[in-house]
């Protein structure tokens, strides 16, 4: 039987005047919208208007917590002890769901520098669970398909978080599992066809191939499109016609 | 029989290093503990700080949310719109209902010049009561006691909000019921028994005396002390203990 | 004779990883660049880029400092003391003079809310022009050409500040000389041949039309294009174009 | 003959309303005032404030700036390019200057974490060194004193950058130069006797014992002195004496 995948997209990082991303001409095409929380992007007024887009459109809201940072857009590692992650990620939540008027989250996806090191650094990753734990509804985790994955799974089970592994539809992989660090050649995916095909065959498969060809068994629960990609609209369109078919 | 009083106090009003007020030794004598939410002072791990001091203590917890805006620290009115208003609103009362780990918070304080502006200005005021019917388990909505209360009273019952009555144990009020602006000479009562018998005034009458000796029929909920007064504890005590005679 | 006319424009607007407007199109356009210094907009990496493209183009550089506020872009009233605008202004135009390695400033133009406020109360207009006084050189300020500008330059002339005044290519004016509220409909002027002929006609008699056809006086220095204008590149071609002819 | 020893603190460290240090009480004994420049602590008129005091007192001034992080008061290192190093310590530089009225520093020294990286990693330092020398009057550099000190000195020769050599008063050494992580216990020292003592020693000998009792030859142009520390202004008031004698 082929893998259920659905299709997700980071959402609602304008700030203030700035806007970022065609928020509007990809809510269409998604399943779940991660909403920037007024750290690393976006601001009350903002997320406002992204919760009401995603309504709409019928799209499963989730929060996307960053580093409080808006001049780094959450892409800089900055030092916290756990519970100030766990602090952090709750306040943002918590921001969300009050301007969601949601009774709880249906997932939390952590936003980039705090997304990595979560993957890295297992005193991060427990602390992202813990305020997991501590938001009403249990809301499921978001975090990266990795081939090997018993580690996250396990530290998950003990206290009771489900995941979502995510894959993504438009970035290089290297053979590991991990994405080719974006500001490589070739990181970043352009050739919608080839994504469409990409994206058919991690359906039917849950294989991707990374960039020297090997085949890795990431099993994803959902695809992630970037919303700031030149041909995000048309690859979030593909992508949905591929799901779909 | 004599109008039963509450005590409140703003508390969690440090920022990242800095300090403000004396928490640890003021929340033993309080009942209400109004939290700075992250906008005009505080920060994550200074709200769970603070939260888990009221606590142990068994102090209600309300929000305390105020423009964003720490260097003027919420006492500029920066224009928002209505819906701005309510957004703001919903972003700190929900992140605090969060680390609180609260199905519901009791109440909200507007902080500084939003709480002023709701005083004077229909439209704020109906902002921010907008953002309480929206939140879990509609908290009431703490504001200044005035003699003539009938028009907050008539807005906040068209949609279903409570509201509590706060009046200032250590201000100097002026014959129309506001407050003397904290600026002039005599707006902050030093004397802490002209403080502990003003209270026992208030809850034997629900009046207190305003500078020229007009009587002012105030009727509050409850009664608030500052936290960054020269006096806090002293005076906290005093109320207290004139409450509780 | 004609009067000689420059062409500005506000650049160097957006944050971080947002963009605003089409400073690489536009620059080879202009005569001054006012950028963003840090409050309303920018930071230092932006502003460094910033200038790197002014001085490519010649174009001579001012400091365009705003409110401390992002969230609002320096479009909303904050209130300051005066010695506050004052060391606002100076705290940015000096942070532009040192990323810009140069000896002094030649001009400085508040931004948004600033502007107004400085245009509407004397105690900011004073305020500003205080710090100019205190910067090194004396700063030319550039503020809004007026019909009947005496009040701005006996002000200016009594601290010797020289003004530069500024009238906008692709806005409409009432009758008084003010600019109609961006927000109504007719406030920005959209076609670029409308907008060609009017520069040639300020440009041969220092005169502009009012939305009534009323004749205003305005004799400015220099012509603002924006650069967030849908057009901003064709109407900062065409404007340079009518000045050069 | 005695090594001539100056003496430094860190001041105007407050943000709005919050304070830190006793900078009235301290300004009085200090030869050197490195003053913080609104990205890790400070805003305008806090900076403002704390140059008339400085100049009131005929302290020299300094800047320091930090890394944008007030969340974490600069304490946290947040990964920059290096031209961005060059262009944070450029900006708050430049605003320091503007609004001290001078035509140029006489010294910069990093705050907490951008300190501690540019001692560690030599694109930092180079970046730091590269803002120093674009600056009007190239400012020296204030650096920790460490007992090999010709990796710094070389480098800052090359660019034509002088350094100031610091030593910390208040602060126990590790063997290697380095100071005990303040977290430690021990890491601060209390007894005020005990620091007369060591600066008598280091003014005399320009020597310094390490926890361990090693001699570490640190031959420091300057002591500095901690204005939050508990006992600052005796600690400040027994150094100065130490120093005079």
């Amino acid at each position: 039987m082929p893998h259920k995948l659905l299709l997700n997209c980071d959402l609602g990082e304008g700030y203030g005047s700035w806007t970022m991303g065609r928020d509007e001409a990809l809510m269409p095409w998604l399943d779940q919208a991660s909403i920037a929380c007024g750290f690393h992007a976006s601001d009350p007024d903002t997320m406002a208007r992204t919760i009401a887009l995603a309504k709409r459109h019928q799209v499963t809201i989730g929060a996307h917590p960053g580093y409080h940072d808006k001049e780094g857009f959450g892409r800089r590692s900055i030092p916290h002890s756990p519970a100030g992650i766990t602090h952090l990620v709750l306040y943002q939540a918590g921001a969300l769901t009050a301007l969601a008027e949601l009774p709880a989250l249906d997932y939390v996806k952590p936003h980039g520098a705090l997304y990595n090191d979560m993957m890295r650094d297992e005193a991060i990753f427990r602390a992202v669970l813990e305020a997991l734990v501590r938001l009403p509804g249990h809301p499921r985790l978001m975090l990266l398909a990795t081939p090997n994955h018993s580690h996250y799974t396990r530290l998950a089970q003990q206290v009771g978080v489900d995941l979502l592994r995510e894959a993504f539809a438009d970035r290089a992989y290297l053979d590991d599992g991990g994405l080719v660090p974006w500001q490589l050649p070739g990181a970043v995916l352009d050739d919608v066809e080839q994504i469409r095909e990409r994206v058919r065959h991690l359906r039917d498969t849950g294989e991707i191939l990374s960039v020297t060809g090997k085949v890795l068994k990431l099993a994803p629960d959902t695809l992630c499109v970037h919303s700031d990609h030149a041909q995000a609209v048309a690859i979030a369109r593909a992508a949905r016609e591929a799901l779909s078919a």
